[in-house]
């Protein structure tokens, strides 16, 4: 019934991904919870004093004061986060850190795959199997890595990973790299009322798998990439297939909040790096109320990192649509949480 | 992009529905609000005393308390109630009360479309015309009053269409038909730390047009029947195709759940007169925590409908598996609330 097989530019996304490796990423705490709170002083205490940590403050004071004709009702503070780049780091990916986790679990479970491209590609770490195999040699890794099994099955293998993994050549869990401004905001939003979501290009189960403990946002609050689904009534279980049903990155974030979310956010943030978050925040600012859109600028090479596009899209799009811009450097206190 | 047309089933589920409209509904309040509230007292009043209620209640109380090995934490009460014939009567469906609607408005419009096929056969009445007209008069119906407009547009059509609409042969609006004690146990589930959701074979946005209103329930709470969508980046809009993505009915509402949800309910309530809840109460059953699955048996034809499956599948399937059947005619004290 589904014929489309179109896995080529995830994978791209995921491959392209292996830059800037070699930086350090300090080492950060697992213990802040991110469960909604009561915040009394300062709600922000990671962001340095400046126009931008102001301009979040009061667009949230002025939205949510009843009786003001900028108030926003309850049930329409939805606030959309993009996650690679904007909760959490993306150098390398996480979801690129399970593709090669599953392939080499695979390949311990079955030693002759080892011999089989496109395994053999992964074990030997050779890009140039993938840049010159085109899409076959793609589709039968994310086949044989990411579906064609159940998603109780899919979901202990994510639960595994997360459990063991750390981040390359930092030696630290995947929990500690995560923004301790953007947990702090996270919080600051949830405490004011708005509902958080993940808008993410990864696979939605990926970050479903730990958006409650990393982030304080349920499962069903995670919009994501999606690979087709079907139910199979001898077992009771859902199969995930070889095909994808949402590539949700650019144009395609848009339609992931409009399935999932149903109405447009009146808060959305991204980063630049991948120009993956234009169109969420084009969508978001099209909002009959008054919104607010931001982006995360990673100029910060002592820190985290430092990338931008080739093209600067995500930023020109700033400057011209009036967004708001994070830059790393100056703005954020802290980028991890102290250990 | 998007070739698969895939509309016949949808409306075929809307044609047929035309049965029974001449029995009687009594009118309801439409003053019961829906939110969460505090419950002292019997939670379920508009329930009779007796097995079904008493198993509702032990259930609710066994899994929601700490220390139990039944257990259930928070983040995995989820509950999925089927709408039409759910939570609401189905004789018609509202569903196709609105695609009626919509010619209506644009026959007004642009009154020669009354003389164009298929607006013509729906003007008058002529069901003969979708029986032969087979796939390509459906679709382009389909085409006409559902799709290619903005989600701005189509939600405006609701509003307005859920504003006016009365019940067939009633006179009553359409709050009016929603079943009280429904509206009782979802409060009641809310109370006790339970997600409620709406996993619907109608159209998502339908029943997120009136979801919040007449059930307490938020628009990313509904699960539906869905279009493909498409960003257009000039106007910043979504856009409805005429390709249905997901069919969320039979073994399409496990796939919805997976999509929007992310985790198997543990109750789950359908009813029975289209087989369309059978493979989500299965999919509930394979919960590993404890699970309540539950039919609506429409076994009044005094105060709501009588109608049965031919070949019974749903209440065989509810024999089956153990799963509780609400007899209407004597588990229910009222059907709709008082006047």
């Amino acid at each position: 019934m589904y014929k489309k097989i179109y896995v080529l530019p995830l994978f791209l996304f995921l491959l392209v991904s292996c830059r800037n490796k070699t930086e350090d990423v300090p080492a950060v705490s697992t213990s802040n919870k991110t469960e909604a709170v009561e915040i009394s002083g300062d709600p922000l205490p990671s962001w340095n004093d400046g126009k931008l940590k102001k301009d979040i403050i009061a667009y949230v004071d002025k939205v949510t004061k009843e009786g003001s004709p900028d108030f926003i009702p309850l049930e329409s503070r939805i606030a959309t986060f993009d996650n690679d780049g904007t909760l959490w780091a993306e150098k390398p990916y996480v979801q690129e850190l399970f593709a090669f986790y599953r392939v080499k679990k695979m390949v311990e479970a079955k030693p002759e795959l080892a011999k089989v491209q496109p395994f053999k590609a992964v074990v030997e770490k050779d890009k140039e199997f993938f840049a010159k195999g085109g899409d076959k040699a793609l589709i039968e890794l994310v086949a044989a890595t990411h579906t064609g099994m159940t998603e109780d099955q899919f979901e202990s293998s994510l639960k595994e990973f997360f459990t063991g993994a750390t981040y390359p050549g930092k030696n630290v869990p995947l929990k500690q790299i995560r923004y301790q401004p953007q947990l702090e905001l996270l919080n600051y939003l949830r405490a004011n009322g708005f509902k958080t979501f993940i808008v993410t290009g990864g696979t939605i189960e990926l970050v479903r798998a730990i958006s409650e403990d990393f982030y304080g946002i349920p499962k069903e609050q995670v919009v994501g990439t999606s690979f087709k689904y079907k139910f199979d009534d001898a077992t009771r279980n859902i199969i995930r297939e070889p095909a994808l049903d949402l590539l949700n990155d650019k144009e395609g974030k848009p339609v992931g909040i409009q399935l999932h979310i149903g109405q447009r956010p009146v808060f959305a943030c991204g980063n630049e790096g991948g120009a993956g978050d234009i169109a969420m925040l084009k969508y978001s600012q099209g909002n009959k109320y008054p919104s607010f859109q931001m982006l995360v600028n990673h100029n910060d090479s002592i820190r985290e990192f430092s990338y931008q596009e080739k093209d600067n899209a995500s930023l020109n799009a700033a400057a011209k649509n009036n967004w708001h811009v994070i830059n790393m450097k100056e703005d954020w206190k802290k980028v991890f949480a102290d250990k």
